[in-house]
């Protein structure tokens, strides 16, 4: 038996839709324990994607099966395809020739894909069943596995079609992050810098001096960031479930990276969490050109990406032939302009996001000028 | 202008989801003005089929112009064949075409097709906007109307994807009723006679005096049914949204009902309000059987039905070779069957319905073997 490690439990506070995020090392191996009393009936249907099942699924097996569970298993081909309209119809279809009932709960085993693929099902299946998210990524763990949101994409667009619905549990084991390439935990850390950038400087501080052991993987560091990254969006999204108001400061760094990620096609060039992270130093570039925030706090954010190896700009990013012009269209396709002004998150300094309803076009365009100079 | 006749407004009393629901006659004329104080946003979107345009989406047009509102509109073909999952996918592309944000209300002029489908587009578009029913049949507004349930169809079964998601407002317009084929009215009165049986005997006796007012559209006549039907349904959804405990006495009919259907092919050989009503009478049937209720309150459910012109049993009906062991594996394959034993809706007399966990499987071939027979 493996020593057992300390966790953290914390409580997402939505009324009869609370439900608890427990992190710590090595609960993958007790997760059949964890989620016994929350299961209300017979079947389990786990969900997960080839690379994760074979990193992680044996272990989830074992300990379900020491609860005596046996969950039937779905194993999907990795990727963002599948949340396609027609692999959601195909993962449906293989759900319903299990025949749950409304008892069943659903499992998502992965990253963000299958979370939000898992958590859309089960909010659509027999008009809603419940569900646990074992998020087994960074990004996933301290984003995604929180807020309850679930969806899939169209031609029209990422998550254009989705709901808000809440998981009954959260087991984020810090030690399956283990497994993940350096490239995609490094990604995963840009969003836990921004709990930091946007509303805990104390935390940003803590970051600075520890953000090579959280990389590293040392144990109390890794369970720290994540708990207290899960802890900052939880507190957000019990302030605003359905995003009509603060939960918009979540989207620091997420306008310009957007359009970033829009320009690279949502691919490989580009992780979410990278693009977030440069977005989030133009957010701060930005605040600092409007003479909103001292350029001490934007240096300071710049030095802890760049220290702990992400991207900062994207002058010679990935050999890219960025445009100014593209990305700014991206931008005001996905935003609203009104008389040359647009919403941004900014910041008056680390900690301090806010939402600012009328920055200039031109001062945009002047940010991104110098982040391909740069 | 026509004189404004009387309405009945009830709410259904779901904390923050509560609503409306405004009844009365040419209220279609009245829509754009009942409507405006809950439309949050610029952009509604009307979703009804070919026939039902033809009939009433001038008169909607128009009182919603009369607003300064201008609805984009989205007429579909008739039919159980829109609620296919293909067909949600093509829906959704069209609604996002005309790129709603979240402030964009989609009103369902139709069905129970159109209403379960545009419910179900509202629950995720955009994680869930709102949506404002117009139910222009008979079934649609004493039933599918009230209650939350959304869904589309799979090749496992109706219904097996959807959510439970309420509408800002139902308005129902008893007069556009009059555009109904008879045997579709018939079909649906089948399901107010239900709330009588189930629940309110006054209701029933009044029904067994002013039944025939109420199909032939005497107006008064037709308010007070359709109001104390959607009250009743109300009533019992409060009590139990997510379908839980008492809203199963609402299946009243629905099991046997549900394998006529299945045997049938849910076309137009049985419509859904035929199948019910056959299946409440075989419901009393059953309940005498057992020693439950008087065969004296079995025969006036029959009698009224007989009287008001709906099919009261299978002898016959529609030239269809029942039998009964096909229809007992329809409903042991819908319902758990447990020791020879199923679950049932059964009645302590008219008005007195209850949940029945233990009643014999022999018990409802006999019931059976009678239907056929008679």
């Amino acid at each position: 038996m493996n020593k057992r490690e300390p966790t953290d439990t914390l409580t997402v506070g939505l009324g009869e839709r609370s439900y608890d995020i427990v992190i710590g090392k090595n609960l993958l191996q007790r997760a059949g324990g964890l989620m016994a009393p929350v299961l209300r009936g017979q079947k389990q249907i786990i969900i997960t994607d080839e690379n994760i099942a074979g990193h992680h699924l044996p272990a989830l097996r074992a300990a379900m099966a020491a609860e005596g569970l046996s969950p039937e298993e779905i194993i999907l081909p990795p990727g963002e395809h599948s949340k396609s309209f027609a692999e959601f119809e195909k993962l449906m279809g293989k759900i319903l020739d299990f025949t749950p009932d409304r008892g069943v709960c659903l499992i998502a085993l992965g990253g963000g894909v299958i979370g939000d693929l898992t958590g859309f099902a089960a909010s659509t299946l027999l008009r809603g069943v419940d569900f646990i998210q074992i998020p087994t990524t960074l990004l996933a763990q301290v984003d995604s596995s929180v807020g309850g949101k679930t969806g899939i994409n169209t031609p029209h667009g990422k998550n254009l079609i989705g709901t808000f619905y809440q998981p009954r549990m959260v087991i984020a084991d810090t030690g399956a992050l283990d497994t993940l390439p350096p490239r995609e935990l490094l990604a995963g850390y840009a969003e836990i810098v921004k709990y930091g950038l946007l509303g805990d400087a104390e935390f940003f501080g803590w970051l600075e001096e520890n953000g090579r052991d959280v990389i590293r993987g040392v144990s109390d560091a890794r369970r720290h960031a994540v708990a207290t990254s899960c802890r900052a969006k939880a507190e957000i999204v019990a302030r605003d479930e359905r995003e009509s108001g603060d939960r918009a400061l979540l989207n620091l760094g997420h306008t310009f990276g957007h359009a970033l990620e829009t320009e690279t096609g949502f691919g490989s060039d580009l992780l979410h969490g990278e693009a977030v992270g440069i977005g989030m130093i133009m957010a701060f570039d930005l605040s600092v050109r409007m003479g909103l925030c001292p350029a001490e706090d934007a240096g300071r954010a710049r030095n802890h990406l760049a220290e702990i190896g992400l991207p900062g700009s994207l002058h010679g990013l990935r050999g890219i032939d960025w445009q100014s012009e593209r990305l700014m269209a991206h931008m005001e396709q996905d935003k609203k302009v009104r008389d040359g002004k647009i919403t941004f998150i900014l910041a008056r300094g680390i900690g301090k996001a806010f939402v600012c309803g009328d920055v200039a076009l031109d001062d945009v365009a002047a940010v991104l000028d110098d982040a391909m100079a740069a």
